[in-house]
């Protein structure tokens, strides 16, 4: 029996939508047990009794708040903290939760255990483009400072990732976000990077520096770089795409004619906001730990956390973990080779 | 006689436009002379006889390339190089060009005096926002590395730059781009830079760490930030747009309904996008040399150099570099007291 924990709280809103996710995972997934993590009384009333053998109830009210300090993510009682503490002691194999990021990142380093191998967790996020395919971006907040040989074991892990996700894909395309694509461009901790993600024995094919466009129109598969340039790029795409959408709705709703005239596109315009807010695509890996650690947008409605679910276990169907860390302990190897 | 430099050669196109932008300002400015760097044949020949006694010709048919180091930038013979040569020599005021921005950089760094005071030159380019309002943002691209005091210097120098191109606006708002609001979020240059931008002997108002959706949204006048974190953020910004426009032309196309939809939105979406087209909103200011430095886009036409050469006539007329000297011997004075 496969397990993952599940942390039902967070702060847009109450955990019902979380709950019926978990119903409708257990009752299409009958080798696996959830470990729920909030209001014992809630979880009891909208879990049918026939599926409560697969269920362990873990009591919270707390929600994790928005941190002061990132060691406030450890001093209250919260479902998050709860969640990560049962990992090892009920021996599951992913967790999942919806509450604050900053929180998530800071618990997941300190309560995971990072692979043989892999010097620092990644915050991996999957996004859209301007064309039909996804790509993955990491670091997007998880290491403002990075070493250059953080991106190849990012790059190497996403790889694995990508393939399980994107099963069409035999060999992905990496390339690392700078500010230019001239080798003169960028900090001395990129240009070394780039150098070490050069190597022809690397499992992935190396597209070198890119620039945000080339991330935006879906040119490589991979995206990797800081998570301060990572966190800069994701917000300000989103915000972007946000801030159009808003002023598009504004000439859409400017008189009767425009009115008249969004019938005929509306159904487009909706789907295409929906495709560039990319918490619809499914939740974000932290990724280079020996668990599947995911996190679902806080505003995720129970179609997404149960994709969400469904995320974690495609990577533990896939032995994802497994697969990562004998490429590391071959990465480890090469180096004292 | 005021007098302004311009380089008419870009990678884009011809000099023609750049040309024609020229005679539109001598023809209207009849207290400036332009030292005018190109094709001395065309100069002639597009520039009417009465105005020669207006305008020195330095010819050059060399555009500044590419570059593969920074130091080839002075190595050719181009234009641009010409250009900066004559600013002292000819003793002008400013400068346009709509060369390749990393040569204009560098050789603003090493051909234009800094004013006494400012540690480094800052790219400072006039964004759109989702509001009517336009901001600045800077640094975006000319330095990498920062030091806490520089954002500080920055801040001052573009709200002098800010109350001369937005008159309406007597104390700017100024935000620090980070990868949160949070307090402890940020590296730890950003964090020491924030102290500093909220010493309350500032003459800016400081609105502390603001992120990519406040600066799209227009939440503050002034945007300061290391180069890393303002490119990565200009060019997804830009890209995002982009993409996001060339999505919306498919929508439209789709088939003879939404053909017809268009037609009643069409002049919206066109202004829209022209609006977050950045570049028209003027060209790109260096800021903290001792002369006007302005970056026009390789993709200018007449209106676009034309507005260029105003933009630092505006500089000139408000004596700009004056005000900011004054303004940064009082800062240094306040490091000593």
């Amino acid at each position: 029996m496969k397990k993952i924990v599940f942390d039902l709280l967070n702060n847009d809103g109450g955990q019902e939508k979380a709950i019926i996710a978990a119903k409708n995972f257990l009752e299409t997934n009958l080798d696996y047990s959830l470990i729920l993590v909030g209001d014992e009384k809630k979880i009891t009333s909208l879990i049918p009794v026939n599926l409560h053998n697969r269920i362990t109830i873990i009591n919270s009210l707390e929600i994790v708040s928005k941190l002061e300090s990132p060691r406030d993510a450890l001093r209250s009682d919260s479902s998050m903290l709860k969640a990560f503490n049962a990992l090892y002691e009920q021996n599951a194999d992913g967790i999942l939760s919806s509450g604050d990021s900053a929180s998530y990142i800071i618990l997941s380093s300190l309560k995971v255990k990072r692979i043989n191998g892999i010097s620092r967790p990644a915050f991996m996020p999957i996004l859209p483009t301007t064309t039909a395919k996804n790509i993955v971006v990491l670091d997007v907040g998880a290491n403002i400072d990075v070493k250059p040989e953080y991106l190849v074991e990012w790059a190497n892990v996403a790889s694995e990732f990508y393939k399980i996700l994107f099963p069409c894909v035999e060999i992905p395309h990496v390339g690392q976000l700078n500010i230019g694509t001239e080798k003169y461009k960028g900090s001395e901790i990129a240009k070394e990077a780039n150098k070490l993600l050069s190597s022809p024995t690397n499992k992935f094919i190396f597209k070198g520096f890119i620039e945000p466009n080339n991330v935006i129109n879906g040119d490589v598969d991979i995206v990797v770089t800081d998570g301060y340039a990572g966190n800069i790029f994701l917000k300000t795409m989103e915000s972007s795409f946000l801030g159009f959408a808003k002023l598009i709705k504004g000439i859409f709703l400017k008189n009767v004619f425009t009115k008249f005239s969004a019938l005929f596109v509306k159904n487009d315009f909706k789907k295409l906001k929906s495709r560039f807010d990319y918490r619809n695509i499914g939740g974000a890996f932290i990724v280079g730990l020996d668990k599947i650690v995911v996190k679902a947008h806080g505003g995720s409605d129970e179609i997404a956390f149960f994709n969400a679910l469904n995320q974690i276990k495609l990577g533990i169907e896939n032995n994802i973990i497994e697969k990562i860390c004998a490429k590391s302990l071959a990465i480890e190897g090469n180096k004292n080779e």
